[in-house]
């Protein structure tokens, strides 16, 4: 309850596992507050409920998300909620730059959560960055490792032995040594066919999970019913939990070896602990490890098969409640058990003391499988399996086991993640512009008629352009003066909505006579000071002499904006906002200097390919 | 002599790690002769000669060029060597799909080399993508693990336990999993030390090196003498290695529990097996091997000292020699050694039995510090030691070494790879432009006035113009009927030397009438067919008939080729360039509709940063 409260009335944003607001913003998406102080808060403190209050949650997307929160606000060096400006790093005030740290923020996040930084380096080079640039990718890494030594050192004072920084990550699913967990040629096609599933599982998990999605979208928006409902999957899971355990038949001798840390005995006799409880009753994480890694025999068949029946279910209801919960362990646990039991099931029909023995080695490729089959990651997500179980000789299973999630995933259902950033409509780029866009030109996809400013232009005419709703472009192109009938004028430069709100803000007029410059020295200090939050046009007051003033735009704009003729084919459109970072394409005629539209990322973003070929999209006015 | 008269006389660009060619050819310069059978044939040859010829060189680099060469050859589906041509995949034979199999092939040498699949795809990226494209990384990443899991097949037919995948890589450094083997904070200062010795090591290492190639390139450039220079150096390592020997009175006795496999009484008692002649004696990789993980005392510290003087100098002589051979592991084998002696020194100032009683540990500091001190390489060098040793936890102290070691290198001198791409005078396109180079522009850095043809060309007009070696351009901008005076032509394409060349072949000339049109219908496969080895100019005849014929290039060139204004700055043209991966940039008048001048891969590599600002380099005219 509490942990839906805080998200639900105090910070939507952080509602989630996070993973799909970070990969917009990383993509060039703007999702408001989503790196604010704020909001990490509430999703630190979410998170801890969620998992202290038993529900079917991880906390390693909401660590992504933390880091990624983090590195923001280090590199602004101010924060907006706390009203404190230390005057540091005025230089990160940038899109561009405060991006690379959210993307290094996001991989040491991965990094502590896991134990993996070359995994979380993947991560953030996977989901976020578009262009690879050596030095961008050294820092990442840099700041991945950065993390996990922290993360170590605090572990070794938590664990009595200060300084030794030999420790894995927070999260550890064992190492696999075992001798019998070597894996042969002959079990390739089973992992195979264990991916297959996993992805059939995943693509049935996502379909679910939009379905329930689109019901919470509908009717559960009100924050009340939204903690309503956290409460009541609290509730199902925890009697659901004690039904099975209750009936579980599952009972384990208490062997002093191969023991749990803290079995519970519950419903058993003396001397044994309940195998259900194991499963059930331990950390999400703890429960991952044991599946791993107990003995062969220590889990009945049936309650591995109840287990991921009900967890199954339970996961897909909690994923999108208004709680701040990942769903990488969930998934891994899903796929821990029914992993296990194909491992069970293999080793009884096999000979004893042969390859197949041990389960194990099942249960993390099933683990695999399952989470692979819901969110669709495949090179980080190989990584940082081989790096949370240290063992590298597993890396072409998994690797094998991912693809083939993937594949069958992809033949019936998006991921997980991508499915959530479509319900939000939000304009986000693929890689690859769609297979079949080929026939499309920059003239169809523009937005026309684009408005231009002139590069002297009266102040009341941009006070109206800006207030203009309808015109909600965040760049609009210079040009020479518009000339009286309907020709497209000269392009001259860009400007940025931003800039020009700057300006106003400090009136940086030039008196209609033009002779008396009383214009103040606009410095690029004035521009950082005011990022990331622009005021909104309307605050700004703009008394009706101003209006009359004029503002000259020269020096202010970008005098060489990118642009494309018209009949520029729309892959080559997409290959340019994705390898420079674009966000406003100008479109110019065949000869190359009149301005007839604006590319923007909302245009791309549009178009997509669905099942009756190419489609448009409706995205949301943001 | 076998060796280095195979490369000296069949394939002079065989010779070294092959690591500076494959960098230049992903980087997207044209080698001749680098990815072909022949260059493999006698790169494979050349190596196992080197190596068993007892030189002090490994086989790693050269494995990542095979890869390379391997993955060129298959992607063509031809060999111009056998002259066979399978006709299939023949939509690769284009240059960004074949250098896309390139570095996947790469990866896969490195993956195969080191067991370290990871490791393969950073190299890659680090060393050669400049576009992060997640379907390309993906490919490569299973090629890579192919590549290991078809070695761990045939090792493990080779170890006789047919089908048991969990064979590490071809060259394995063992596991570091010894208790007495973790790290504390306390040594985090001590290995930063050790980075900084390695880093001034490698440099002194690459001065050398450079003064050595210097040399060569001006007196040892016939191929009898390079035989006469390798064979000189292999005599010179045997007799130095035996008289290290014979003056060693390093005998350790033959205990029954860590002997080496084949120890070597050589000079000392019986009962006892030569120290030196371990390090000497073994190939490099097994005494690498031995210096991680042979027990404290069985080096005297003098023994590695001397063998880290003579074995630092015989590499340095030997790198660079007409032979195939690598830098690796014998740079790995100088750092090992004195690592392994700054663990045999700390151990005797520290009380027995604390954390620095081993010194297998600084031996890998040691050995990662002068790897790095000599090549440069940082993320992708860090993961393939974590790889080839197995441990994760060494990831931090590894990354810090290496950084250490390339901020120290890098103030004396380059890394040694990219020495010798400068030694080679090619035009190398760095990740980003110089630091100073802002206040150039365009106009400045492009080739003008350039060679501009007609749509509609006389072949005499073409034939000339590909004939005149002064303009040796691979790009002529297309324009609109070039006007008497002496005003620049409008843009209205580009098209490739190659395309010309292909055009000129098929003869797809207009008759001077216009009316009969007889060309013959020109498809995409003849393009296709005749890649990448185009004809020479020479060698196409063209009657005096056919000079007065007309060409029209409308439907062959590209009609959108990228332009930029005269006043966009280097480092703009630069981003446009890596992004992109461009190879000719148009320049436009400030209309942005004339042509004046062209900018190419040559123009920009050009500048460079040296002692005294922006320095211009002169490349070779290849």
């Amino acid at each position: 309850m509490v942990g839906s409260i805080l998200v639900a009335f105090f910070e939507p944003v952080a509602a989630g596992s996070g993973i799909p607001q970070i990969k917009c913003y990383l993509n060039g998406v703007k999702i408001p507050r989503v790196v604010r102080l704020k909001t990490l808060v509430v999703k630190v403190c979410g998170v801890i409920c969620s998992v202290v209050g038993g529900l079917a949650v991880g906390k390693e997307g909401p660590m992504i998300h933390s880091g990624a929160v983090v590195a923001a606000g280090v590199s602004q060096g101010r924060s907006t909620t706390l009203k404190k400006d230390l005057m540091i790093f005025e230089y990160f005030r940038r899109d561009t730059e405060k991006r690379d740290f959210v993307s290094a923020g996001a991989a040491a996040g991965v990094s502590a959560a896991f134990g993996a930084p070359v995994g979380g380096v993947l991560f953030s080079l996977e989901e976020g960055a578009s262009f690879w640039n050596q030095m961008l990718t050294w820092r990442i890494f840099f700041a991945s490792m950065i993390s996990t030594f922290t993360l170590n050192f605090f572990l070794s004072i938590y664990h009595n032995n200060t300084g030794d920084l030999s420790n894995p990550g927070l999260i550890n699913f064992g190492r696999f040594e075992s001798e019998n967990l070597n894996y042969n040629l002959y079990e390739i096609p089973l992992f195979i066919a264990m991916g297959a599933i996993g992805g059939f599982l995943g693509a049935l998990f996502n379909v679910l999970n939009y379905w329930l999605t689109i019901f919470r979208i509908r009717y559960v928006h009100r924050p009340c019913l939204q903690v309503m409902e956290a409460m009541l999957v609290a509730a199902v899971t925890a009697t659901v939990s004690f039904t099975m355990i209750y009936f579980s038949n599952d009972c384990q001798p208490l062997d002093s070896e191969h023991a749990e840390e803290y079995p519970l005995q519950l419903f058993c006799a003396d001397g044994e602990y309940n195998s259900m409880a194991t499963a059930f009753f331990n950390t999400p994480e703890r429960s991952v490890r044991s599946l791993f890694h107990n003995q062969p025999g220590t889990y009945n068949p049936l309650t591995l098969g109840l287990f991921t029946l009900t967890y199954f279910f339970l996961a897909c209801w909690t994923y999108g409640l208004a709680v701040s919960a990942g769903v990488f362990i969930p998934s891994l646990l899903i796929g821990a058990a029914w992993g296990r039991l194909c491992g069970i099931w293999l080793a009884s029909i096999a000979s004893a003391g042969s390859i197949w023995a041990d389960p194990g080695k099942y249960a993390l490729i099933g683990a695999a499988a399952q989470l692979g089959g819901i969110v669709r990651m495949t090179l980080s997500l190989t990584v940082i399996l081989v790096e949370a179980t240290g063992n590298v000789t597993y890396g072409l299973p998994i690797m094998l086991v991912l693809l083939t999630a993937k594949i069958v995933g992809d033949y019936f259902q998006e991921g997980l993640y991508d499915i959530h950033i479509k319900l939000q409509s939000v304009p986000f780029l693929h890689w690859e512009a769609p297979a079949t866009s080929h026939w499309l030109t920059a003239r169809e996809v523009m937005s026309s008629p684009v408005t231009c400013l002139n590069r002297i232009e009266k102040v009341g005419t941009i006070v109206d352009v800006l207030s203009n709703t309808s015109t909600n472009h965040n760049g609009f192109p210079v040009v020479m003066q518009v000339s009286e009938n309907d020709e497209p004028a000269k392009l001259c430069g860009l400007i940025l909505r931003s800039q020009l709100i700057v300006l106003l803000k400090h009136k940086v007029f030039v008196e209609l006579a033009g002779s008396r410059l009383t214009r103040r020295k606009l410095q690029l200090k004035d521009f950082r000071d005011a990022y990331p939050r622009f005021p909104p046009i309307q605050s700004i007051h703009v008394s009706q002499d101003e209006r009359e003033c004029l503002m000259d735009l020269t020096e202010f704009m970008n005098p060489t904006p990118y642009t494309v003729p018209q009949e520029t084919s729309l892959p080559r459109v997409f290959k340019l906002f994705r390898a420079l970072g674009l966000r406003h394409l100008v479109v110019v005629d065949d000869a190359n200097t009149r301005v007839i539209g604006l590319v923007t990322r909302k245009d791309l973003a549009r178009y997509h390919l669905g099942k009756h070929g190419l489609e448009e999209l409706h995205l949301a006015q943001t």
